[in-house]
């Protein structure tokens, strides 16, 4: 396999959630920029990763790469700092109606979530069950609890009702995911 | 100009610095491959930000980008955390031999820098006059310092000297640099 899960579907930009003509990642994105330009946190999603085989140079100022493929994330998908803390996530869609499938998440990518969070960060997943139009933010911590305790290829959509938070889509900022985040032992909200 | 500064010379490979057969990017690299390894830090290069326009399907496990452009990034090229410290910075390279063209850094990468400052976070940046074998660490504020108070297109060797930090290459980490960032007001290597 020579593109990370989902990658194609993404770029063909054919998956929608919750019918409104929006993907999770367009969400997010119009989500952080709305935190950037109003001075709440700067949080981006960092480009996909490609290796680059080979370049065209058509004139002195122009580059065109002719090949390249996907890479394997290394890392989570977004990161950046919210409050002097560093944020460290990833977000997946799901048409599934009942659970998660694991198989969305790369395992190095849990393993960095793990190191983020040793370190003193804040990591957690954004999960949209999209044929249910419901949206979730999982800890990571939670996330560990669960591979770690359980031998199961998906979380079921039970342990995001209990362990998770349910997430509305609003107006600005459109997912306000910052308010579900946990700073030690408190979620932002109830702050 | 469809591709960011430097970024030509950076895929075919052919600046070296310090004779030494390898780039800056590669040192630090490996450096952060060495602070991750040893558990020290988390912090990665963000992928090359690219606009895809095609890409090819072979066959049914396979994906190949067969047109692509340049994008000029928003963001630094590195970002990660260390002590549960939010850490941004951007690495050049210049053959100059009195000062470092700010034309290699964009506007947006420095007004980003500010941000992270702002929100608490560490940002800096790495300099290599390759031709003169010398590398400094210099901290944002004294960047932002620099461009505030100065018309200049560059910055002289001089103020890297007097406000900045020379760094040595060694063995393991090769580039050290976090023994050279500034946590509030004192110098990780006086602590």
């Amino acid at each position: 396999m020579n593109y990370p899960n989902g990658l194609k579907k993404k770029i063909n930009n054919t998956i929608n959630y919750g019918n409104r003509g929006m993907t999770l990642e367009e969400d997010l994105n119009v989500s952080n920029q709305y935190y950037l330009e109003n001075d709440i946190a700067v949080i981006y999603k960092k480009p996909t990763p490609i290796t680059i085989d080979h370049v065209d140079y058509p004139n002195r100022s122009d580059a065109v790469i002719t090949k390249a493929r996907f890479k394997i994330p290394s890392t989570t998908d977004y990161n950046g700092i919210y409050k002097g803390r560093y944020i460290d996530f990833e977000a997946k869609e799901t048409a599934n109606k009942t659970s998660f499938p694991l198989a969305n998440i790369h395992t190095h990518q849990i393993e960095h979530l793990r190191k983020i969070v040793k370190h003193g960060g804040i990591g957690f997943i954004i999960v949209s069950f999209s044929s249910l139009n419901r949206l979730f933010l999982l800890d990571a911590k939670e996330l560990f609890n669960f591979v770690d305790t359980n031998n199961r290829k998906s979380i079921p959509l039970e342990y995001f009702i209990t362990h998770g938070t349910e997430m509305n889509i609003s107006l600005r900022p459109r997912i306000d995911y910052l308010k579900y985040i946990k700073i030690g032992d408190y979620y932002e909200k109830d702050k």
